[in-house]
């Protein structure tokens, strides 16, 4: 039963040679082997397609090289294609040319997806090919083929997951050192975690992206970036994460999706008060991690590198030989139809909550507080006062409350006398 | 694209009907309308074998009971088997039989597997159909999939696993209440999590089973059961748990497979010390969890329930989706040729050590004990004396050094006057 007599070339049309291009064709030259060897196939880079093609490329011979990636996908010896360039606009042409063309395509590109996963996911299903995007969702972890196939038949309730590196460094820096934001957020951009311009990672753009993504495949419905509820990790202070570490909670950036029983679908990313028991709560530095739940598997948990040249690749590579073995066969594996989700609004979201404020130190004004989150329903399950006289600082964590009701409250604790300031308002897991 | 016009109907049999059959059909019967959604897959189940038809099955008309389980695989409207009845004599051919009927098998039958896998894999191979087996590792954990198609481009050199659930939980007893070894199993037994006869839970001969399945996909060659060094958490004392806490280790009983830059593989089940910082180190309870290292992705770890029905079940309903979809499109994933793995004996084993001895208190000991140690090339990195007068304890922890010289160097403790016993051995594993 050896694979290595009669192997099957597989050719492939690299679109962007950049950190994880350049990655890809590192380790495809390092494992070109061991892969014909296991499966019968032999992957060879036909055509990469850069910007500069006078910049030399370490591994790829200059002849392969092309400005154009129209070239790079129609060449008759590309038989796949992979897409590291990134970006939106022309991309999506170019992937979508690719799938009708009938030629599989592997991306990391989850701007792409979350603007236009079921597009492309119909393109594929139309062309007969693979559309296959492991390396789009915390990167160097394989999470979508499990989402997409062991868990096909799993009734998921809810997937958190800790999906932007960046961030987890900056909250793990201001909790492991006591790190201010800003320093923490200097020094993820002297360390290259972060961009100069740092919005995306801190706003929480990048892992909204990757909710949707998510939110798709556990749930067979579409999901975009504009269905997810953000919110970054900007106003978190060093003093939020002592007063949350005292009170027995890590502060985690996550995007949460879940089903309701009701069917309808809720996509948010935020910052959260995580249970130190969690798994969650333990994932430190720059790693990402999805947990994910169930009827069945009751609890899962995926961990590892969110981002960087050779993980992402190591996953790109896992998806090209996929593709290539369904190639050969002439099958393909499409997502199924993806009709839109039903979304949930933010405002009828359940949780618990942790809000902190500054109050006036005088008679009274703990009762007139209770007051207002009593009229408005919102259940209080412990208070504690940090500090002492004008400096003190008020600690609730709520019972289950919706999210209009407790914003209800916030807004009427602004307008009481006694309250100073609201300083914090976060959701919090239950453990 | 709606799957639902022209559904493909594939019939199942259904071999065994306990806790893991009986939680399939639950699932199948609540998850059939939306698996047939997703996939156009309408999933059947036609005859299930059982040991006495007599006994009502839960959600299983009496009708397709039947005694002989190879009525369950001949039926003509049976398409896919699925073997939940464990065993390995009888099971094997009937295995054998449904594979070279060109019917593909789910099974999670690990020891199953362990001992025959090599044979079973190219029954299917030849069969032209997939062999599924996601269950027969931390069962309600999706690994198997990841390890043979998203890692299958990487060069993994390690795989580490928490694979068994029942001593995770007397192992965490031990550590979070202080409780002795018989204690924590009678709790264990109590709870259902350990069998009336423990052994092969701790003996590490499940585990044992685990790992060489594991190393057979990890590495593309064929392990077995045999091939494992397998020692178990027996003598494990919560002394030993309380001191390595004080040194800054979890007591884990890890599976650990290994390939080494000569391309021979190691697979070894023993309990280890593993650094509290470590991912692995905070999976508790029943949990079990697979840490996986390579080139490409880094560090990944899998985390989830390792045993359970409905677990087990839904894993087990991933791969019948799967090998549905494959056999809808004629085609099937073999995992490759698998020649024998070079294995590596325990004995050329390079690692860290902790060491345990009762020693006498007097001058001059110390200095024999660390000549002993000097003698034989191991090198110290730190020890500690626990205790006082004769109740001291003397505890090493070594550098690198091969397990023959570690071996050797016990050994000739034992022979030493000064040394009244050895009190414990363990591997530590490197932050």
């Amino acid at each position: 039963m050896s694979h290595d007599l009669n192997p099957t070339t597989i050719g492939i049309g690299l679109l962007g040679c950049g950190t994880v291009g350049g990655s890809l064709v590192e380790l495809l030259d390092a494992r070109h082997d061991e892969i014909q060897r296991r499966t019968g196939i032999d992957l060879r880079i036909v055509r990469v397609a850069v910007r500069d093609t006078s910049t030399p490329r370490p591994g790829v011979a200059s002849e392969l090289l092309v400005d154009d990636p129209r070239a790079a996908i129609d060449h008759v010896d590309v038989d796949l294609v992979v897409e590291t360039m990134g970006g939106i606009d022309g991309t999506l042409e170019l992937v979508d040319a690719a799938l009708g063309a009938g030629k599989p395509v592997v991306t990391a590109n989850k701007a792409l997806l979350a603007a236009h996963g079921p597009r492309l996911h119909e393109a594929a299903a139309r062309g007969g090919v693979d559309l296959a995007l492991e390396a789009s969702v915390a990167a160097g972890i394989p999470l979508i083929r499990p989402l997409r196939e062991s868990l096909v038949g799993e009734d998921i309730s809810r997937v958190m997951g800790i999906l932007n590196g960046t961030t987890n460094y900056i909250l793990s820096q201001m909790t492991e050192h006591g790190a201010g934001y800003a320093d923490a957020l200097a020094d993820a951009q002297a360390l290259g975690y972060a961009e100069a311009d740092p919005t995306a990672d801190v706003g929480g753009h990048d892992a909204a992206a990757k909710a949707a993504i998510i939110a798709t495949l556990a749930f067979g419905a579409s999901v975009t970036s504009s269905d997810v509820h953000t919110e970054g990790i900007t106003t978190i202070t060093s003093e939020d994460i002592a007063l949350a570490g005292r009170l027995g909670y890590a502060i985690k950036l996550l995007g949460i999706v879940e089903r309701g029983a009701d069917g309808r679908v809720a996509a948010r990313v935020h910052p959260a008060m995580v249970p130190e028991t969690h798994p969650l709560a333990t994932v430190r530095d720059s790693f990402n991690a999805v947990f994910v739940e169930g009827a069945g598997v009751d609890q899962l948990m995926f961990y590892g590198r969110g981002a960087g040249g050779h993980p992402t690749a190591a996953m790109v590579l896992g998806d090209v030989i996929d593709a290539a073995i369904n190639l050969r066969s002439g099958t393909a594996r499409s997502v199924g139809p993806l009709p839109p989700a039903d979304i949930r609004p933010i405002d009828e979201l359940s949780s618990a909550y942790y809000v902190s404020l500054d109050a006036r130190d005088e008679p009274g004004v703990l009762a007139a507080i209770a007051q207002v989150f009593g009229e408005r329903g919102v259940s209080i399950r412990s208070m504690e006062q940090e500090g002492l006289g004008d400096q003190a600082r008020l600690v609730f964590i709520t019972h289950q409350a919706t999210e209009s009701d407790l914003q209800a409250t916030l807004e009427d604790l602004r307008g009481l006398d006694a309250v100073k300031n609201i300083g914090q308002m976060l959701r919090v897991i239950e453990a």
